[in-house]
């Protein structure tokens, strides 16, 4: 199995405020949309981030309960200076997210970041990191500042 | 805000399973190792899968109360053809997963598909989907078959 991510896939309990949170609030662009079951949007290169509606994400998964929601996952969009970091949180509340933590030095890593949540209650870290970097050819290089 | 998530990162209750699963089981390198801290492998380009020990993990978002693993979240893994999925479902297998579905056509998309889990309970979903693939500029491109 090579070492590849495609498709990240959450349970999502109300479609439509998902699609006017990132297209409307955010401004992003859906990649595939399919009106009362899915909305995805590319997040990275060969990478998609999917919103699947709550119910048929049990049962794509063969299960018949109703799940509990998103839980213990953090999705991260890191910002290039430390000012992003609360301007970020801003467009999320703007949008009609809820921030969760202000700005702030983060308790590992060296990081700046706070974090909020989207309509769903998917948290989303904002962070300024200056040990992270994307290479040319998409290779993350950690190199923390000494 | 652009477009873009560089970190998915999920709460661990055991990161030495974790490191044996994905790296002696799958074979997996990991890009950054803080021992009971983190573990984080690349998995797209600009795109890193972090592993962050559960406690750590509820402390960084400004938690107390511990959290109840990791749920709501589906990663997927898609592969060129149907026989790749129920290969790569016994790697998963024999790296110390559990496999929940078998490999079988899906009730949405078009696909063939089966889902493992890692030692942490994280869903993961083996796919061939004819209709998806990466363009050489990291663009997805869905384009169901007629």
């Amino acid at each position: 199995m090579d070492q590849s991510l495609h498709f990240v896939t959450l349970s999502t309990p109300d479609l439509d405020a998902t699609r006017r949170f990132y297209g409307d609030g955010l401004g992003w662009t859906a990649l595939f949309d399919v009106e009362e079951e899915v909305v995805f949007f590319q997040a990275a290169p060969g990478l998609v981030l999917g919103f699947f509606d709550a119910d048929k994400f049990e049962q794509d998964l063969g299960r018949e309960a109703p799940g509990s929601g998103v839980e213990g996952v953090v999705l991260a969009h890191n910002v290039p200076d430390r000012e992003a970091v609360a301007s970020v949180l801003e467009a999320f509340e703007n949008a009609g997210g809820t921030i969760l933590t202000p700005a702030r030095d983060g308790a590992f890593g060296g990081i700046f970041h706070g974090h909020a949540a989207d309509p769903n209650g998917v948290v989303w870290e904002i962070a300024h990191n200056p040990g992270w970097r994307i290479a040319a050819d998409g290779a993350v290089v950690f190199a923390p500042p000494e």
